[in-house]
């Protein structure tokens, strides 16, 4: 069993070096403390991070040892502490949740589907296929939800005290007549901008089944405390000022960001967590259907020679 | 007004152009089938799924419509739902979601994290910056997780029927004598192709501190009959094999996927979509910090000429 | 020899297969010329290109067979052939060719390189490596190309008759006293935008060494008449302007690039295609190295926490 | 003018900030030199490059100062410098250039090149849609030509010292009986691994109008003295093997790389730089066509339900 015990303490000389390593570590760290080593400090600052503490054997997640995490956090709960800092409350959590739901997937229309699948038939792992549909979601293919979030927020803003974020829980839109002024100019001002305005319409369905029930979910909390309703009022003020087009599925996300506060760029940070669960399904099942080389359409069709 | 009802029109007619394209397509539906068309059914068979059906005003998961999931379904089952087919077991959704908190981040020392947070410096979108990390989640940056899945499915079907995947839940492997064997010429199988055993020891943490919170919450569920504990008995033999040298997360995790009828490739694309989390919040948490072109080191220290 | 001939029947069913591709491509083309089968000519039309014919032992790109092309034709002019649809004049050529060879690589401080060494060391591909450094080479780090060539084309329009794109070749601007008004008005625009004025100045060199070569070549090409000397002079009345700041590698390449008459948006482009050869060598050299998932810093200096 | 001397002082203390760089670099690199500063070397050696060296006003590359080599060497010499470290001869160059000429795009089929046309229609920049293109060129889209290189190399090893990649140039296999033998049984042992023979055959073509040109311009090298040949001949005996299967231009490429010394996994890296060039072409041709989220299928074709 020599050579089995070889084995072992190769294997746990990495114990070792991990040792060696925090010992280094806090000689480094007491250096750099001291002002004795400028250049560890300055690489060490160079990677200043409050996201996590990572020393050996040492895990904190905003400042929460790892270890009593596990097991005790939702996913929906985590993606909320890693990016705000803070645990969120548990009414708050379940509509960042649905809203993650709500946006897994759309099919092999949606570029960022298409491209994964093709990926995988194309010899690359299945981390690098994800990655490839990601890549796609940028300003019009997933930018969409960032840009209603700061509409949303110009019409909060132009609504004055009762209308702002921090406003009053559940707050009744219904009897003020300067909202519909206000939305209006805003609204006026992005179509200026863009014959687009982002969140509303939607180039395949007429009414897009997601809306309904986030935004039921929205309005339930609202009437509840959990959030104060005025992106939702501001949305609605809008579908009214725009019909007969409806609020979209990049809208409906929109207000429940909005709602919980997060910044208009995390709207897209949060669509990307939620696409990499379809992105990753697509991609999975494409493994198993045996092409290589998958182009976008069946080889006997052949492009229009422009 | 009336240039108001113009861009109405103008948006709604996103709405009638849906129509039309939902008419359109249940008319190469019907030809397709009826075998009229056959360039339609070849396109449309190119990109054949059994993940999601989209078509205008409907979304199916899993065949499972949207609207039904939207906060009905928490984001973990939802990962199940969409690479499984089938909604979990709440217990079992549990420990899938317990091993997606584990692995979301491991800060800027690992090369995933730290790229993106150099991405967004670089003026490109969040997404790309996501995609940027993940897209270094390979054979040794996140392939170990995978290939300690395959490891333990080895040692797994080596013991025969008390200790395959299916075996009964609860089995006790403490008397199973036969088990030492198996797993030592599986090691040693291993061992002789490759230095490093998949999900065991570490180059940076002597104990890792997500080990035994995960295997807890294993062993808890093997005892409720809730998983079969098979896996996780192999990776205990396996851990005893090697002493001193411990699980590592990557080997934690694995069995957890394992225990959970994951195939190993899923223990990568489960790996992605849990480090995603982890990405995201640096690359934001970089986005605030104002640099420019951020490289590796700052600028004061010059790479070392060979 | 049987077991032979049954294996080189079979590889050679690939060529019966790519047969019988091209008459149904054939017979497809035919339906869609002649209206039967729209549904082919829509998936055909949505990948309608000028840019490559390929069919069944027919490759053409830009017009022209690649059999006449392969060893009659550089890289650089395959480069122009490709992005602009005909063949360059061998001076304009030899010029493009100068831009692309200066930019290759700025070594491990620029975050395309960093990245992209990184990736290797992570268990992925050497494609994925060059495209993950790639990906990075966005509007901060590669952009400055393109908004430098908006603002020569700015300076340039300016300038009236003499100073447009298509003026005069080799046309004297020192004697142009309405030259510096002009400049002066795009510069101040520009910096109201943004302290950073693309193509000028440097937070790493004092004098590029990259910028005399490169604008060397462009005044020459200017006397010989191979290009009209427009953007070569309009950015050297903005350095005069904003003296004592030099022009930069993305403000040279710039003037190389308008005055060869590429778009804008091109000069990324071909800061990409240039950049990519740094990359690879990079990303090369780091495999022979041995590290595995490599940080961005040894792991004995640890991130500040903040 | 003195606000304008402010704008030009706060551009020029960038130049400043170079020179402080310069000097704390220079006392950084003689602290590492000297070993007072561990930390420093530890970082410094840690992106440890011979590709390029840069300092403030520096730029050498393989250790030739790059104001040198712009406008004296052209691309294709200049991607041999930075991956082999030294100038090549001039006809090596060339082949190196036909090689590169010749894979640079293979039409919308390819899904390097559809992926690419996809992504630049959601928003991202150009530089993502070329790098979203090579992620795909894995070891099934661009894998081909590396895993030719090494099947050419084996039965060159096989021939002894008439055929090895140091024999005598021009060498004349027509005569060597023994060369059927060591090729069969590496093509056996090939086939007995994969179906798929790297370098042969071709899905798409009958015969890829590749093959000659490229195989000319190598025979003429070989009679010319500037390669050996043998890997030309090792090729041509394989190709007579499989007949009717002819070579194809992953193949022909291999070919050239293997003749000119190329490792073989350099072989995927020169194929990635080729492609980037079709990858960029088409992506440029999509930004000009007005589509938004395109998918790989017109929206009236819907995908099957499985």
């Amino acid at each position: 069993m020599s050579g089995r015990d070889a084995e072992n303490a190769a294997q746990a000389m990495s114990g070792r070096d991990a040792e060696a390593a925090a010992r280094a570590a806090a000689g480094a760290a007491a250096g750099a403390a001291s002002g004795h080593d400028p250049v560890a400090s300055a690489a060490a600052d160079w990677w200043a991070t409050g996201v996590s503490k990572v020393e050996p054997d040492v895990i904190e997640l905003r400042g929460q040892p790892v270890q009593e995490l596990i097991g005790r956090i939702g996913l929906a709960e985590m993606i909320w502490l890693m990016l705000r800092g803070e645990r969120p409350d548990p009414r708050r959590a379940a509509l960042l949740e649905a809203a993650l739901v709500s946006s897994v997937d759309h099919g092999p229309h949606a570029p960022s589907i298409a491209v994964a699948r093709m990926a995988v038939t194309c010899g690359v792992g299945l981390n690098n296929a994800v990655a490839t549909g990601v890549n796609l979601l940028g300003d019009v293919h997933g930018g969409a939800g960032e840009q209603c979030v700061r509409l949303l927020e110009e019409v909060v803003a132009g609504h004055g005290p009762r209308g702002d974020a921090g406003g009053a829980p559940g707050g009744d839109a219904s009897g003020d007549p300067g909202g519909d002024v206000d939305a209006a100019a805003v609204v006026a001002r992005w179509r200026a901008r863009d014959r687009y305005l982002p969140g509303f319409g939607h180039r395949f369905h007429t009414r897009d089944p997601r809306r309904d029930p986030l935004l039921g979910l929205v309005a339930e909390a609202a009437r509840d405390g959990v959030v104060a309703g005025a992106h939702l009022r501001a949305a609605l003020e809008v579908e009214r000022l725009i019909a007969p087009v409806p609020m979209n599925i990049d809208g409906a996300t929109a207000v429940v960001y909005a709602e919980l506060g997060f910044p208009a760029p995390l709207a897209r940070g949060l669509f990307v967590l939620s696409r990499s669960v379809g992105i990753l399904a697509h991609a999975w099942e494409e493994t198993g259907q045996g092409r290589r080389n998958k182009g976008p359409i069946p080889p006997s069709i052949l492009p229009t020679w422009l």
